[in-house]
């Protein structure tokens, strides 16, 4: 089941897809609702960011291509940060390139979104029964930043630097799924989530033993070898089996199109 | 002016405190309010976080003598974190010690709290007038994961770890304010905000080039020297001059009281 936020005649809902068609649900998403009758094409609405998380936790270096193509050694707990939510932007938005970086890369990851609280899970808690479902993400980074601050945050939290989309995807198995990012339609990363080196459910339980994760919040789960710069009016498409493909035009601060 | 959040007979309400008693406002703090004519005397209420933010930012190696206690040069740009909006706790809650870490720190800082959205402000804009007031932070840190992982977020966003209070104080001018910690009686850090380096004005502008700052967010702005220490069973006091004090018991995890 694929669930699109997405805005018609200035609502906003969230729906499910059939075919090329939305059905949107009667209730909230992270609460009691009901797939309605009404059947809107997916033609007329303006997709959105399939959530907005009260937190983005993110891992770093958590696929041993990338880890080697960035001189790191392999991290033997998950490396953590944490992305605003005010850089979370959707399919139909752009990547803003702002005036402090010279160097700005595309990320693609595999992102899991929270469905129900989870605090301090054991080993016997099945972390599948705290996940909503898996998205596609890009952890937009201002490499010359994160090179000379050392710490993470500033590279990775810019307004329009965590894109999220194009929807939910429920009921996936993600220990196996092919990523691919494009730069201008030209593959510039290709893996399969069986190469994370710390899988989905480890890096729920993990994470949920250090902070409380809220329902719609995301988890995503780091990026492959294959990093690289965008620049303004490039495009990168994230692309991952079973969810679909994230699109993103990059565009200069300031400049509107 | 000094702000309190608190709750009493089961509701919430922010109010203004005078003498020993509270006023209640009218409306959202965020938003439009009058200060009621009801009075509630302080003893009878819980006292809260005074806010509740979207997000935390926080800054690393903030004061000389600190960078000098952590071996860390002095950055020349300030340094980001990002605290989660689920390790806020008020004046009358417990830290709660991991079981993850076996060395968890105090570091008592001022902060300020964003009261007008904030994007990419100028050196033309004063920075004042998108500040809501200041409270007492106490950026708990588990000192061993830190030096373990390095980036900072693990150690720094614990269930609990962002101690905040116990009031929010409008009209305060931030540029000379004595700061001081007191861990069971014993003072272990006294500064005063005129040793920042990277002054609170400076700080809102460079994030807001950043990180779009909402109402409510909070940037807390680095600790003085004299960080160490704290174990289940003490109690950490953060001072500052013009706010008052935030005093935080310390518990095992699992432990009740």
């Amino acid at each position: 089941m694929k669930i699109y936020r997405f805005r018609v005649d200035d609502e906003i809902h969230h729906g499910v897809l059939d075919g090329e068609s939305l059905h949107p649900l009667s209730g909230p998403l992270l609460g009691d609702y009901a797939v309605g009758e009404r059947s809107i094409p997916l033609s007329r609405v303006t997709v959105l960011a399939p959530i907005l998380p009260s937190k983005i936790v993110a891992v770093g270096l958590n696929y041993r291509d990338h880890a080697a193509e960035r001189g790191n050694p392999l991290p033997e707990e998950p490396l953590l940060f944490i992305k605003p939510s005010t850089a979370v932007i959707g399919p139909q938005d752009m990547i803003v390139y702002p005036a402090m970086s010279k160097r700005v890369d595309y990320e693609g990851e595999l992102a899991c979104v929270i469905g129900r609280r989870a605090v301090r899970l054991s080993e016997s808690d099945r972390a599948e029964d705290y996940i909503l479902g898996y998205t596609c993400f890009n952890d937009i980074t201002a490499r010359d930043l994160q090179d000379k601050d050392k710490q993470f945050t500033r590279a990775k939290s810019f307004d329009t630097f965590a894109a999220i989309g194009p929807c939910i995807a429920a009921g996936l198995d993600p220990s196996n799924l092919d990523i691919k990012t494009f730069l201008n339609g030209k593959l510039c990363q290709s893996s399969n989530t069986r190469n994370l080196i710390f899988p989905v459910p480890f890096l729920v339980r993990f994470i949920s033993n250090i902070m409380t994760l809220l329902p719609g919040d995301v988890i995503t789960t780091g990026t492959p070898a294959g990093i690289g710069p965008m620049y303004p009016g490039d495009t990168v498409d994230v692309q991952i089996e079973g969810i679909g493909t994230l699109s993103n035009r990059v565009r200069k601060v300031g400049e509107t199109l």
